[in-house]
């Protein structure tokens, strides 16, 4: 089960080679955050690769210095959506429209009920609902990486607020959800990549009803 | 790119077959979400399979009627934990020890790092936490039910409250977070399956810092 072996392969890198991912294998992992699914397939988020030297310098800076920011041959930021107002509503709409050649009456109702739906929540709970699937496309990043034996670490220890300003995420409406670190790993010295993983029992995890 | 094909094939099925997953593609996504990665390796959830017939359609009254909950062959219900006590973080330690053979006493600075991370959160926050990595392990899942050319229909629309009730999950300090459908698509009868996937084009997605 090749699958199964790729997964175990795989684990949260602290220290990267000098190795840098080729543009064939970056486009497949930034392909399958596109193509992730999202709740109401409204992919309320944007990705950010982040390429300057200094930005990453000063994002290692605000992510409690972990070397993988710099070190790691591409970081990815997720930049959930702080709110959703009509006009991104609209402009999804109309991306259907135009991806299936629909018309925009026959998605109305679909329309009403993503407004509904917003509607009801205030401004927090969009935005973790909006940072929750940010998370799916982690994850299929993550699968989709081990996949291609590029390493991976997913990372949330980093000042929110303090990557905000660095990224201009408040004036664009966004908030940093996630980052995630892609390369190769340095496993001389990275003793971390020798131990075993960690994981509870299925018969604890799992439970049949 | 067979990743990239696998991952356009799959969509959010709406209509499933009379057709059960055979037990080792069951084990093979199972172990895709226990092999998930979560932050600090913790696992904050615990995965209900949800088998009896009685229970599926009680579940599926919880879920604005969503007919998938019945039709599909499986259906996962991820309960995330709603709160970490020091016994569940002393049982991960031990965990850590156990599987790499270590000593207690080497694990006491990152025990204390956990314990100091959960002090600083709020129930809510904790919940809001333990529930997205219950969203990674949902993407693995999907990604890894598409490598298998299985279908999977990944759900938010329920009543958490009566899911909690349902599946007893208060008593058992547990929250239901997302719910994945698993089986084969009625292509015949789905008329989702024919249309074309909806993503903002790269260019909007995507930016180069």
């Amino acid at each position: 089960m090749p699958i199964l072996e790729d997964l175990k392969w795989r684990y949260s890198t602290k220290k990267y080679l000098d190795k840098t991912i080729s543009d064939e294998n970056v486009f497949i992992i930034l392909e399958s955050i596109r193509l992730s699914a999202t709740s109401l397939g409204i992919q309320p988020f944007k990705v950010f690769i982040i390429e300057d030297k200094s930005v990453r310098e000063q994002l290692r800076i605000a992510s409690n210095n972990q070397s993988q920011i710099t070190q790691a041959s591409h970081v990815l930021v997720f930049a959930a959506w702080k709110h959703i107002d009509n006009n991104m509503i609209d402009a999804y709409i109309h991306l259907i429209a135009k991806t299936r050649n629909e018309e925009l009456v026959s998605l109305q109702s679909f329309k009403n009920m993503i407004v509904q739906f917003v509607k009801e929540k205030n401004p927090s709970e969009i935005l973790e609902w909006t940072s929750k699937q940010t998370y799916i496309a982690l994850g299929k990043a993550m699968f989709c990486a081990a996949s291609l034996k590029i390493d991976a670490t997913p990372m949330e220890g980093f000042n929110a607020t303090q990557v905000n300003t660095l990224l201009n995420f408040d004036i664009q409406g966004l908030h940093s959800s996630v980052i995630l670190a892609l390369g190769y790993r340095d496993a001389t010295n990275d003793k971390l990549s020798h131990k075993a993983k960690v994981r509870r029992p299925a018969s604890e995890f799992f439970e049949s009803i």
